[in-house]
């Protein structure tokens, strides 16, 4: 730990930072010249062709990030990864990062940005938290674009026999706007198209993220884009994309989105940076194409998921690792004595004080994810993730509870000391991946009705102790079954704050009934989205948003990205 | 004239064209190495610094390119922009071309695409043509990040008391689409905010796209966008952006927006592009930043304003350069047989035969915008761009007329023959700045009140007899004047397609009134917008969009693109 008066912030220290031209790290992976784009001096787009070139290259070995339920007190999972990364590399292995881009709506919201954090940082960080490379605008515009050629069909005759009221394709914002949720749109008299009930989700929740999140290559995605489901006929029929004939113009929009981007982190570890989905309301992991790459690309790949081991997890290990055939190596299961603490019911005014009573309570929540993991069959290992007021005891007591739990623990400081701190976790996830049999399976088969998915998720990793479906839900999951999508994985959307619907249980809640409320078709991506309790897809701002301390100079420095 | 029987499309020709790398460009510009980013191999963004660090080097010439009214014959302004750049250069002069950026709106739409045409053309087309640097990605996310701020205002407690029924700021998205001209938003109870009647412009008319192109620097800009007015309190006091206190926020998302594109034409010219606002609906110059930072790199600049001199070179010479101060050298009036015979009332299925009749009656169109450039006291010369199905006889029929008003014309053949076929043009141009006299003066003060100011645009530029408000617009007057906003210029809304406020009323409408039918305050961009007629801000779809023929192949090159 430093133990300096002053703390750093997360900019003051990115500003510091010593970055390398993009065109040194794209040489320390031997890209060829024509496989990479400079996006400024410190950003790259990354030519698929990457992919082709070293088809027969062995993958590199994927470790997967994850953590406990998140708190206001912070867990700091990327920061883990960014530091796991720079590790990795310290002791002389070839490791890759493989993030998501943060998503503005959080960043102007409550977090002020999200790129890991200290010494553990990709760069340049104050473009990764704005417009980056406009990958996800990119997606906005596709996803908006789609809502006005669905609308303009429905006004212009309505050839394909379009429902008004049936239309279940939604605009989107890359922002917080909770007046979006529900709206009406087409009002103002048959100039101004038809009218209807519609909404707007944030864009990182949009069907179209996760296809670009999930495809193989350009034609996959234009295959998937096509396959969109937009509304229904009055006969219930569905009308797709390609019904309307605009998947070409709609991948068109994504050409340059699909390539993943290059940056590095204060240490010069190359990282991807491709895709980001939220885990609370979509499948929460960054592009297949950058995991791909990453391993092909490097020895080790250190990704992570969105939230705790129940939702950005779950998801990887069920639904994009089977689709895309990534066989992960290991988990690193990322807790901080706060946190545990809060799950424990210590208040968030009181985490500063050592509280082994406390923490003790908290283990439950670790103890779950842990559970989980070893039901996938992976090796794994917990990382705590140093914050400055965690006392000996309480790491101490952390360590033991592992010890007697059989469970391998190392402690990080990646924050305060980069890669350096990151060391022991690195050798102890190396040791782990070594010793500790690798026996994945994803929870369930394709093959299993949704029913029988969803409660084997909500059993066995929320540890539910029922599910309960909507008449609403119920009705869906019939026609859904109809329609023949009844093979595809689910995609639970769910309160990232407890293991069960309700936001306000932490710890590890027990006797509690996971509530299905609505079913919803994302056939491109390939799976069913399945929302449960009051989980929405559209989040708001707090009463006093990040944004209110950002500025810029007048030489164009970023002020108040954390 | 090409005589082959295939006659290339522009993306075909663009396809072909040996692009060098943007590096070059730079150094040709005499750039410094940290004055220029590249955005992959054939675009950059340029540091401010530029305009600092050739400061006190004489401005090159402006020379400002307008035309007739559009018709859909197409008039060809940007082909002959980039063709007399290109034709400048072949002098022997040292041109830069300054243009706006395409909107994806039309270019899904209607238009397809638009960066010049034939061998007069910027590149890289596809890009520039799509989300080409993202800045109009960035303008979009800004503006609706502010509706987003305002209408958690209310939701948060509403400190300001901003009246829910007077919030004058819309949301925008950078497509057509009608379906979002008038909506509700904030339904479905309390957590989804406070429901209110709302709309959608497309982002190319938000008055921070406005603020982008005529702010001179950042901290203008910021001080530009704290003025914004987002709407009234219940005692019609105006509540603004620094009321908001998050002008800092939405200036650090616009921090890269800010900086001019740097690209090339087919014939490597540089040309800088940079914002976007269309001429119907809003101001339609590209940046103030870009047109004085191409005046600095180049001796001249060549540069265009949107649709007819009606709109866009009116609201140059009225607005941009006096708040610039910018002094053009002269005016190109683009104009073709084809447009000209549509103003004389010929079919658009005949344009291809001969009708001499039609082109002489089409003529006192063209006569009109002389008139106007006339009465700014600028320098100008007339240029036909020519097409395939001209006939000589038409041709020289226009160069007579031109004769005996005494007025300076050249043929313009840079769509089939790039910079060669505008030599005539160039050379003519060049003459006209020596020879005839440069009065250039804005049609009114801005000390004049604001019906003068509407008043003198419609008599004097649209030939209108007479000027009426209706009872809204009245009452628009009287609050804006007690609000001390009197003295600002006007922006003029309205229908690119005719002299009058009706867009039917082709060749040189006579007799006619305009209606003002709404003002709308743009206080940060530093003028009133008056919306006549039946104009709109957010453009429908036409029943086949463009966009049903667009597609991307699998190795990521765009089809449809025109």
């Amino acid at each position: 730990m430093k133990s300096t008066n002053h703390i750093k912030t997360d900019i003051e220290i990115a500003n510091q930072a010593k970055m390398k031209p993009i065109s040194e790290i794209a040489g320390m992976l031997d890209l060829h010249e024509d496989e990479w784009e400079p996006y400024g001096h410190y950003k790259a787009k990354l030519s698929l062709d990457v992919l082709d070139r070293l088809d027969s290259k062995p993958d590199g070995k994927v470790i997967l990030v994850t953590s406990i339920n998140p708190t206001p007190a912070g867990e700091g999972k990327s920061t883990v990864t960014v530091g796991l990364g720079q590790a990795l590399n310290k002791l002389g292995e070839k490791a890759v990062i493989a993030l998501r881009e943060p998503s503005l709506g959080p960043t102007m919201g409550l977090k002020g940005g999200a790129s890991g954090g200290g010494y553990a940082q990709v760069m340049p960080m104050e473009e990764i938290n704005l417009h980056f490379t406009g990958d996800i605008h990119a997606i906005t515009t596709a996803n908006n674009a789609l809502a006005a050629f669905i609308d303009n069909h429905i006004h212009q005759g309505n050839e394909r026999e379009i429902d008004p009221r049936k239309v279940v394709w939604k605009r989107v914002v890359d922002l917080n706007d909770r007046a979006l949720r529900q709206v009406i749109v087409g009002l103002g008299g048959s100039l101004n198209g038809v009218p209807r009930e519609d909404g707007f989700t944030i864009t990182v929740a949009s069907e179209i993220m996760a296809i670009l999140c999930l495809a193989k290559d350009l034609e996959d995605m234009k295959g998937r884009i096509a396959k969109i489901v937009v509304g229904y006929k009055i006969n219930n029929q569905p009308v797709t994309v390609r019904d309307l004939g605009v998947e070409g113009a709609l991948t068109l929009l994504l050409k340059e989105a699909i390539k993943p981007n290059l940056v590095q982190t204060l240490e010069n570890t190359p990282a991807i940076i491709h895709g980001g989905p939220f885990a609370n309301i979509a499948h929460g992991c960054n592009s297949v194409i950058a995991t791909k790459m990453a391993s092909k690309l490097g020895d080790y790949v250190v990704t992570e998921a969105g939230f705790g081991a129940d939702l950005g997890a779950e998801k990887f290990l069920n639904i994009k690792a089977p689709s895309a055939n990534i066989k992960p190596e290991a988990v690193v299961i990322v807790a901080t004595i706060r946190a545990l603490k809060m799950h424990g019911g210590v208040n968030k005014e009181e985490l500063a004080e050592e509280n082994l009573v406390g923490l003790e309570a908290g283990m439950a929540n670790l103890q779950k994810h842990i559970e989980t993991i070893q039901s996938f069959g992976l090796p794994f290992v917990v990382a705590i993730n140093r914050f400055h007021a965690d006392s000996e005891a309480e790491i101490a007591y952390v360590k033991k509870w592992c010890e007697n739990n059989q469970v391998e623990v190392a402690l990080s400081d990646v924050w305060a000391n980069g890669g350096e701190g990151g060391m022991d976790l690195a050798r102890t996830l190396l040791s782990a991946i070594e010793v500790q049999p690798n026996n994945y399976r994803p929870l369930y088969n394709e093959s299993e009705p949704i029913v029988t998915k969803i409660e084997k998720i909500a059993k066995q990793v929320y540890g539910a102790t029922k599910v309960e479906f909507t008449a609403d839900a119920k009705k869906q999951l019939i026609e859904f079954n109809k329609l023949g999508w009844g093979n595809l994985p689910v995609c639970m959307a769910k309160s990232q704050y407890s293991l069960s619907d309700n936001p306000e249980l932490l710890g590890r809640p027990e006797n509690f009934t996971i509530t299905v409320r609505e079913l919803r078709p994302s056939i491109g991506a390939g799976f069913i989205v399945a929302l449960t309790g009051a989980v929405m897809t559209m989040p708001g701002l707090p009463k006093n948003p990040a944004a209110l301390k950002m500025d810029v100079d007048k030489d164009g420095n970023a002020i108040g990205l954390f």
